[in-house]
């Protein structure tokens, strides 16, 4: 048997409360989604005036970012013209994406969930999720850059 | 021009946190989801404990009963073998369902969104939307039971 | 945090060369699949001669089982014409089966994974998921059936 | 009348050991899929701790290298901004992949199977799936590399 750690929904309300303090701040809408570790969403929330186009997005890229254990953000240039991962946001029946936005939660080494950020400009969704994951670090990282081992 | 009333973020948590209560008190952890009047997400929680496999359950749920304007109890009758309806599930992409758990939220007459529970049994389901519907229609209707007029 | 645990891939290999003796007795052959406790693919075996139309089939037995909690048997009841669960089988983009021959794996109380066997008729499929979980049994739970708790 | 071989169990099951030999010297834990010349799975094993995100796409590779009778890796550039084939992977519900770590399995010139491997990076994807198909080349075709005539 393989023993996993998975966010739970307090902190994975946490992590919503913070996205949403910086939404707030930069006068910002957004859509925002923590999904577990298998990528299953725990929580959502839709700030009033974020875009509903964005939310299914958002939840997408919790999911990428949670599936391949890194930033949606990093993901993109493999996935460029002439590299090897070109094309790949066509897979998984549209619910890999590249877009900035989506950010690993990881505890002692261990992807535990995501977060995704969707309705600004992706700069803006970026930032957001940056937040919300350095807000999480702290409490759960003492405050470390926390990536799977 | 059309004006429409949506259910906002503020109104919707508090629909979920009447049905986590409710949930809590029953010992049956579920999956919580409230759209709006245009069957869009406005917020989620699952519970820890509850189904991954219920999470797309409740928010279909939540879609069905703002979409067609009734609990997707009630919808379940008209699409019995014999009865016109028969079928309707399959429509929409999966996106229909008439088990019970999906009720919509109505303030003067209009339907600004709707909840969906799903994890524990169906009749489980039911208890708790209609237990956060009618703390909503306190809110909202002075304690009415609240149809679309 | 949440503590999960999941069937690993020498325990689901184990489960489907119960499986394979099984069917093999029987002159069956059949797709089998193991999924983990997230609903996950872990490991798939189609013997030679078992239908290409039921590896899908097989699949979404095991994401079923595992998702509800229960032998997917025991959900066909509820769905049946004039049952709350009706048409539930349009759910989850087709995702969601009531076909005999779905287990979940349990582990000291705890979904681990399930099993899903298709390619004879429903009563095969279910004899050998059944015969695979009860060796599961045995090596896990001292041959206690095992329910979740 | 048409006459097909396709890969039997017991030499998909050979491919999975060979490619999870090379995954476990690589220290890399990978999805490794096995489908059959028509494109259907076969085989399947994910090792402990393989993206849950990459199943679908291991899986996915195998059918477009059984699919396209070419390694996943060389439909690639055919399908690059300029090319005539732009695009191509948004083709068959996204079942079109050009990234590499698929490769056909041939036997006397035939294609009568794929190996899709997916979880590393894709140099790492790519070099497993070779090694498997190396070793079944030793096997099938007496250690020549064997591309369908």
């Amino acid at each position: 048997m393989l023993t996993r750690t998975s966010i739970d929904i307090e902190a994975a309300e946490a992590v919503i409360a913070d996205a949403t303090a910086r939404a707030s701040a930069m006068g910002v809408p957004q859509n925002i989604a923590v999904v577990d570790d298998a990528g299953h969403l725990v929580a959502f929330r839709r700030m009033d005036g974020a875009k509903f186009f964005s939310i299914e997005i958002a939840i997408t890229k919790a999911f990428a970012a949670s599936g391949a254990r890194k930033p949606t953000k990093e993901i993109g240039p493999a996935t460029q013209p002439g590299a090897p991962g070109f094309g790949a946001q066509a897979l998984l029946g549209g619910r890999f994406t590249t877009l900035p936005g989506g950010i690993p939660l990881v505890v002692e080494g261990a992807v535990v969930g995501a977060i995704g950020v969707s309705s600004g400009s992706t700069a803006e969704d970026q930032d957001v999720a940056e937040a919300a994951v350095e807000a999480f670090n702290r409490r759960w990282n003492a405050g470390r850059p926390a990536r799977q081992g």
